[in-house]
């Protein structure tokens, strides 16, 4: 028998029967886990962790049967070192790319049309139209050109922008430039959207020398994660008026209630949402039955995460 | 000679000479007309408007040679009564097609992934995600489906939505339904964006049997005239809670400060901006030095308006 612990029920009667010889155990990461047995938690061999639950890794020590986490996250940068030795990380890759790309591309027309200030005019009563910023005809560098920047291009050029697409390693052979070219590539570019994971190669990434080489009034968007991208140096930006940014994510993050970036010009702050809409509970139902008769079936799981070095 | 007046200077030096034996003529529509001769003004035959300048149609009082104006505008509803006898009407089909879709898509995405909300969230000092609709997998009804609809239509295509057209006749080869069948279509729709133009078939074209069709939580977005829709339904549907709206356009237009629209729950506007965005002006550069070119060489203008029944 295969006990598998996932984070919905009833997915069988949504995408047809479990394989035989399956247990499917059910916990949202909100519920208390005491409706759990405690034959059901040792048995568990593979565990599709609910989302964006923050605390939910405690489950981890009472789980002695474990040999497979599934993450539905892209980044799973925090979750990696709580994982017990022996224990096989898989992440969420491709689950977020509609979510996060449809939402870099609300922020960018966000910023380009002006809509916070229309949201403002609108409350207190006025009418002044005037004209903005737009994307068509804007270039745009894509900086973490992955399954993410690949879904947000397709957006792009649909809305007539032009695209540059840059990643930590130069692909000649696919137009994709090297972020050390960055520099020189920056200073024609409209709009930088970053979409980098963290790691220790991507810390401060997108930092001081990044922002200068932006032209003025450009747009720096991050649906990354927030420490890519130097915050001191672009709350410097935007506070000289210079640079304005879109930001989902942030450091810290959460972002302080009183942390200066709220109030910068010509910044928009949204509280790491890029992931979590609508389109994401579909794509995450079809790779959870995946995994689960790849697992009954002893086949190798997708999306497996490298081992830390 | 041949005298033709037009909103921008210096086209020619960003698009190349002017056709020999043409004098072209600048006003932009804020500048005093003193700064142009009575000679030049008995002369011009050709009159391209300057673009969103409500009251440049006075200046047809001073144009006794005036054989041909060109609106920078797509919809001339306001502006064809007022022309002389014998004067032809050309519009901007087109120009804002680019900037008005794009414009749509930002609304679309803003009201599905609650950017007012986050806005509000930003200058609060509050961090509290939650998950919200998406555009990906919904379905659109584009009411209207002309040039704006066909680049809206590409726009949605490419954010992994699915597209209903409707128009006011029937093109079974397009797949274009007609507005008769909207009350069949709707309760399948996530999303009805009206594009449609003013003319007497369409004032109140999207009314309150239109809505009631639509599902609870569907969202109305209008970016083509605001008399198409009718706001008192609209108004009702939305501060029930059950349908939620992102107007560009409103009815009526200025909406006045205090109009209950502009505190509706679910109802974000913007301050008819749809076709002003800095897309714009390259598109309508390429069409006065075409359409000077053609009317310098004798050739029909490009956009003739049909004069009214």
């Amino acid at each position: 028998m295969t006990d598998v612990l996932i984070p919905w029920p009833q997915l069988d009667e949504r995408h047809g029967p479990w394989p035989d010889g399956t247990r499917v155990h059910v916990w949202d990461g909100r519920t208390p886990t005491a409706q759990l047995s405690a034959e059901a938690l040792d048995a568990v061999s593979l565990w599709v962790m609910p989302y964006a639950v923050a605390d939910a890794h405690r489950l981890l020590d009472r789980l002695p049967g474990l040999r497979a986490v599934q993450s539905l996250s892209a980044g799973v940068e925090k979750l990696q070192p709580l994982l017990p030795a022996g224990v096989a990380l898989h992440n969420g890759r491709g689950l977020h790319d509609a979510s996060t790309a449809e939402h870099a591309l609300g922020l960018i027309l966000a910023a380009q049309r002006e809509l916070p200030r229309w949201v403002a005019d609108q409350a207190a009563g006025r009418w002044e139209p005037h004209f903005t910023r737009a994307l068509a005809d804007s270039r745009v560098a894509i900086v973490g050109y992955g399954s993410i920047g690949e879904a947000l291009e397709r957006r792009l050029l649909a809305c007539e922008a032009e695209v540059v697409r840059v990643a930590r390693r130069a692909r000649p052979d696919s137009g994709v430039h090297a972020v050390e070219e960055l520099p020189a590539l920056l200073p024609d570019v409209d709009i930088a959207v970053l979409t980098l994971p963290e790691t220790p190669g991507t810390t401060g990434l997108f930092g001081a020398r990044e922002l200068a080489a932006l032209p003025d009034g450009a747009l720096v968007v991050n649906v990354g994660r927030g420490r890519t991208l130097d915050t001191a140096a672009l709350l410097a930006e935007t506070t000289a008026g210079r640079l304005r940014a879109a930001l989902d994510v942030t450091d810290p993050e959460p972002l302080p209630g009183d942390h200066p970036l709220r109030h910068a010009p010509g910044v928009l702050l949204t509280p790491h949402v890029g992931g979590g809409a609508a389109s994401f509970r579909p794509r995450a139902e079809r790779l959870i039955v995946e995994q689960v008769r790849r697992w009954a079936a002893g086949e190798e799981l997708l999306h497996p995460v490298p081992a830390q070095a």
